[in-house]
């Protein structure tokens, strides 16, 4: 491997592949001296994109992939079947050492799939859970597990709860991070079972900042950085807030431009509106990690636009940099070896 | 019992009690000759609101409660210790025929200990969900369980559905109501355990409108009317929809003042924004009812003021009038024991 952070983009996956994946690797290595981007997919398709920018030839290459896999096939069957697909081939140069990680926008379900199929786990880590970043009043929380395992053991909630507060600490350097786990009220005797049986393992960890349940209501306000809840509640959680905050910004647009007057009221406050709108809007720091794997997967938004793929590209480089896989494996595997 | 629908209210309970819960009583009998309302508490404390109104003597009556039920105390033992409380006072009109239904902004727990403890579930009935109302783009939806049981069985489920398919239809006259299950993605294989055992027995249910599994993200866009997930799944994602939707309007509220330009802006554009706001606000139809019970019991925003207080009022007239509970026996009971 080269003296460059290496990052393998899937330049096929998601809604506005291949122009905004290509253009989001360019802006990245054209203000990052230190990542090359292997843009993985058709080579000729990528070829005629990158023709439209200049930039650092040796911070760009093309590793071709002749298939795609769609956003609606079904997870297993795709990544068996399509092994020349950009997903696989690009799943496989993280496998290979090739590359340090792999960014996609495409199909969720399979990136989980070929990462754990493909990548592999950290020996030692039960399940991998992906950490999506959400907007808060004050900043980011990472809800870990946002999608990837829908049904849970305690085991598995504790190590979320602490790859979390390392991917916090040392990819967003949120010191000392707020942990907490999600459960339907704040008093003691809340919980169901699953979060019953892991609220006392999560007070027994010495190595993480627990400030015990919170009530979802709690995770805009800014309440913890790291929530942790199964993926089946993470993906409800994720997809409420954005369903939400997109349905509320629609309806404030309507309020905004029903008439003459309101639409020069809105031209008027728009500036300042959207400088406050831009604060809430994770985008900024990146996608969200499959954690826990030999070597870094991220799952940007199927809608990520080259800024988002530009913050992705930058947010592996610090995963890089900050050996967060090494303290994962330090912390969490060997920690529970010596439990054993 | 009279020829009044009558509906007791906690005057104890809530946030904003006695002032508010007075004032919405009174205002509901003032607005409605057919509903008597039963005020449940301290009888001095309600006397000298009520001396601020003026209003029909014969459509509200005080039945004296000496001790209140505080929202941070323990729920079991709240009801079981505190028998001339408000709550437990109100809970025993209802089981003893004496009111048709009891509202209440208190304690959500004690409310649904004292629910299935005093007045009971229908008999067939396996479990009481709490069902509430959130708004839509289009209207509005019922999140079924939205708190009450937070570990549930495919068989619960069920249930659910099929009550809050009759409760649309006949408290909110919407016909033949979308039924969906809260899923993590709209694909076949998706689900966690419960979810897949429950999804092929609503398919096989000929009396709702199945329509499938649907994501969170669905929900605020009005894709569908009935909601239905265990109480630990719908209180997060209620918890999120009122955590995102009051975070935002903050952020906004701050984004139309932060300067002399947008705050001008603000106030030309305000008239038709709170307009559009206001259709996205699921006080305006009434409070939570715990579904399946011997008698109805309503839970209000512990923040509700006296709008909310007199939609509740009204909702509970709507749940005597349409036969609510005579269908749930009717519709699903009997239904039931047949196919035993």
């Amino acid at each position: 491997m080269s003296e460059y952070i290496v990052v393998a983009l899937d330049a096929m996956g998601g809604d506005n592949a291949p122009s905004e994946m290509v253009k989001g690797a360019v802006d990245a290595i054209n203000s990052n001296k230190e990542v090359k981007v292997v843009l993985v997919g058709k080579e000729d398709v990528i070829n005629t994109e990158l023709s439209n920018y200049t930039y650092n030839k040796e911070q760009i290459s093309i590793k071709n992939a002749t298939e795609v896999i769609e956003t609606a096939e079904h997870p297993v069957m795709a990544i068996k079947r399509k092994k020349d697909s950009s997903m696989v081939v690009g799943l496989h140069l993280v496998k290979d050492g090739e590359a340090d990680a792999f960014v996609s926008a495409g199909n969720s379900g399979a990136l989980l799939v070929g990462g754990l199929g493909i990548v592999g786990r950290i020996r030692g880590i039960e399940r991998s859970p992906f950490g999506a970043l959400i907007p808060t009043k004050t900043g980011v929380a990472l809800l870990v597990d946002s999608g990837s395992n829908v049904d849970c053991r305690s085991s598995h909630l504790v190590q979320f709860a602490k790859m979390g507060s390392i991917y916090m600490e040392k990819a967003l350097g949120i010191k000392n991070p707020r942990v907490a786990i999600v459960n339907n009220g704040a008093e003691e005797e809340k919980g169901n079972a699953l979060v019953k049986e892991t609220m006392p393992l999560l007070k027994e960890c010495s190595d993480i900042n627990f400030i015990g349940g919170l009530e979802a209501r709690e995770i805009p306000a800014g309440a913890a950085d790291v929530i942790v809840c199964d993926g089946f509640v993470g993906n409800a959680i994720l997809k409420t807030y954005e369903g939400v905050a997109s349905t509320l910004l629609s309806v404030f647009k309507e309020g905004l431009t029903s008439n003459l007057k309101s639409k020069i009221g809105a031209a008027l406050a728009l500036p300042s509106l959207k400088n406050k709108l831009k604060a809430f809007d994770a985008t900024q720091y990146g996608g969200a990690p499959l954690l826990g794997l030999n070597g870094l997967v991220v799952k940007t938004h199927g809608s990520a636009k080259a800024g988002e793929v530009k913050n992705t590209i930058f947010q592996c480089a610090t995963f890089k940099e900050q050996r967060i896989n090494e303290h994962i494996r330090e912390n969490i595997v060997i920690e529970k070896k010596k439990e054993e």
